[in-house]
């Protein structure tokens, strides 16, 4: 998607040691117009997977998430990593590691929100070693629900999360690849 | 806004000490149609206030703060509970009660996303004590921004944030407030 590689060239900084900031326009501070054209074309990928919710990951998977939502029409859940006080029941529960915090958080979900009937589309800011997506697809699977695909913003094809989530068989959708970030380049390719 | 009154109505608990569940639709799962039409409507009202950025926190902000930005044409940028490894440099840092988890939190922004210039509309989920609102008020302000609105989907009247926000002499909004949760009832009145 070109508009989203341009805005990356543009406003993206490789920070080296694999981290890619992007939060002058998805994380921190979000462009809504961005992020909109971002979900309409995640909604058009997806289409004819037949999800019934949107699944990720709080806090920067909410705005990719819900712009897609929005155009799929769908509902989305994000998966909390404190308990608030109004979850007051039972809850799904996993641990994932923060690849921008580095320590393993919590992912909860409210059982309510996840049931066996649904098929679950998961959309979040980043693919990179997957391992947070795994986190969703757990919790999806404790509840009995099918995942039914997986979406990116960006994905860092060098950390191998397409290659961790081939076993679900359903498709991954990326809306930009980099393929490197060494040195202080940010290098695109193909998904693939 | 009636559309929102319908759905807390419907959908919101009353879970006992001025606690309102309302994570089937607005925090947890989100219903991103009701949220664009909230986000809508608070662009309307504050269409005239000349903001340049849209000011929120995580987590239940986001959503319709981000909406309220897509019908401004504004970005957003919402505080962080936590410092993510991608903020590498010094902070606007305040802290502020987080009423529903019970504890003191951070308010962290990056300060090239809050600049001096800048004419800052807040947008929260809740206005209830006017605790987390008035973090943010301290954090535009130390970065010699100026308020120009404060807008919520919903107020919680009982609670009083409206007075502690007065001395900004800006407009505050709110969709729907409601004056009581006495026993098990959910009670709306007027704004003022």
């Amino acid at each position: 998607m070109e508009e989203l590689k341009e805005r990356i060239l543009r406003d993206g900084k490789n920070l080296g040691n694999g981290i890619l900031k992007v939060d002058s326009f998805v994380n921190h501070q979000v462009d809504p117009r961005l992020m909109d054209a971002c979900g309409h074309e995640l909604a058009r990928r997806f289409a004819g997977v037949g999800a019934t919710k949107i699944l990720t990951a709080e806090i920067s998977g909410i705005a990719p998430a819900l712009m897609t939502a929005m155009h799929l029409g769908l509902p989305v859940v994000y998966a909390r990593k404190t308990k608030p006080v109004t979850m007051t029941n039972a809850v799904l529960l996993t641990l994932a590691p923060s690849h921008t915090k580095g320590v393993m958080t919590e992912l909860l979900v409210a059982p309510e929100y996840l049931a066996g009937n649904e098929r679950i589309l998961i959309i979040d800011d980043f693919l990179a070693s997957g391992a947070t997506i795994m986190g969703l697809v757990r919790l999806a699977q404790a509840a009995g629900a099918t995942i039914v695909g997986v979406g990116a913003l960006i994905e860092k094809t060098f950390e191998g999360g397409r290659s961790a989530l081939k076993s679900l068989g359903v498709p991954v959708e990326s809306l930009v690849c980099i393929t490197s970030l060494e040195g202080d380049k940010i290098i695109f390719g193909g998904c693939e």
